[in-house]
């Protein structure tokens, strides 16, 4: 199966990386390093990777990139950097790549628990995760050729431990459960569903 | 109690106005009629209603701009309407609206039963939907001088029978279930739920 991650070098990316290249063609794609080099904040940037990576059975993202910071500075300004990352960049990777993924490929995007359960400081991300999620589901239905798509939503990560005075109410989810998550949306037979891999 | 009614010249908004106005003071706002005038999509705009309305104690919206057509049409470009309307719109009214509105105030917004249940050609609502409920969450551990905020997720309205076709699923709700649920944000003591009136 050739598949392509979408923020591979960062540390999730990189871990389902290595993980999958086991048994399967691994696409690498970061911003700046990786095989290949995508800004998903642009359609352009990301019509031309499709066409740099050829078909392909299987879209991992992991890039997801939001505003942190203080309600009292968040405006529209701020709030523009989820909206244009982690929440249209992916859509538009569905959007544009479902014309150069195989049929029965899937989509596997990332939102997290933040979407039911807000912390201080990061809005921004749970409005991009919920609208993801609800885009999985409104995809899902959508998508021809027996293309899936789901989201995989953990709770802050074991690898990134600097996160976790911000998530002073979440139990880390290890690398595995991680992979296990993805692994589920890859290698199984579900589309439209929200995977919280805990 | 002072109510701004964003979308006051819709359907849903029409009805709430005059429920609401046997009691309190409303403001009427819509895009060219209405008491006053305010574009969702321009802060600039949004920013000047306030100027007008003065302190107030609660605003309801019930406007919501989306795209609605078949998935094969949909890039960037379409789904920006839901994006820029519905999403940032909403958004933008409270953190703009938040410095101009009374200490215990509330912000009522307006999502919809498809974040949950999609239905063909309505993915970008769908989407809007998703993130304005995980706003409602996030703001309102965030809102300071007990300013509350809540969501209300209707099915489709019965006065809109234009719409059945393309909801099979839903049980419309009717405009008496709509009061209720818009009335349990703005006099009722709930914060950062998605209140739905059926």
């Amino acid at each position: 199966m050739k598949i392509v991650i979408i923020g591979a070098t960062g540390t999730m990316g990189k871990y389902l990386a290595n993980a999958f290249e086991q048994e399967n063609e691994v696409v690498r794609v970061g911003t700046k390093e990786g095989d290949l080099q995508v800004d998903i904040t642009s359609t352009e940037s990301i019509t031309n990777l499709f066409k740099a990576v050829g078909p392909f059975d299987a879209l991992i993202c992991t890039a997801g990139p939001t505003y942190v910071g203080p309600w009292k500075n968040m405006t529209d300004k701020e709030f523009r950097k989820g909206i244009e990352g982690k929440l249209m960049g992916q859509i538009n990777l569905v959007l544009i790549g479902q014309h150069f993924i195989n049929p029965k490929g899937s989509f596997t995007l990332i939102t997290g628990a933040l979407t039911q359960e807000p912390v201080s400081n990061f809005a921004n991300a749970s409005v991009a995760n919920g609208a993801i999620e609800a885009f999985v589901r409104a995809a899902a239905i959508e998508l021809e050729n027996e293309i899936r798509i789901n989201a995989v939503s953990p709770t802050v990560i074991e690898a990134s431990p600097q996160y976790f005075p911000f998530f002073p109410n979440d139990i880390p989810v290890t690398m595995q459960q991680l992979e296990f998550g993805f692994s589920a949306s890859v290698f199984g037979a579900n589309t439209g569903q929200v995977i919280k891999p805990y």
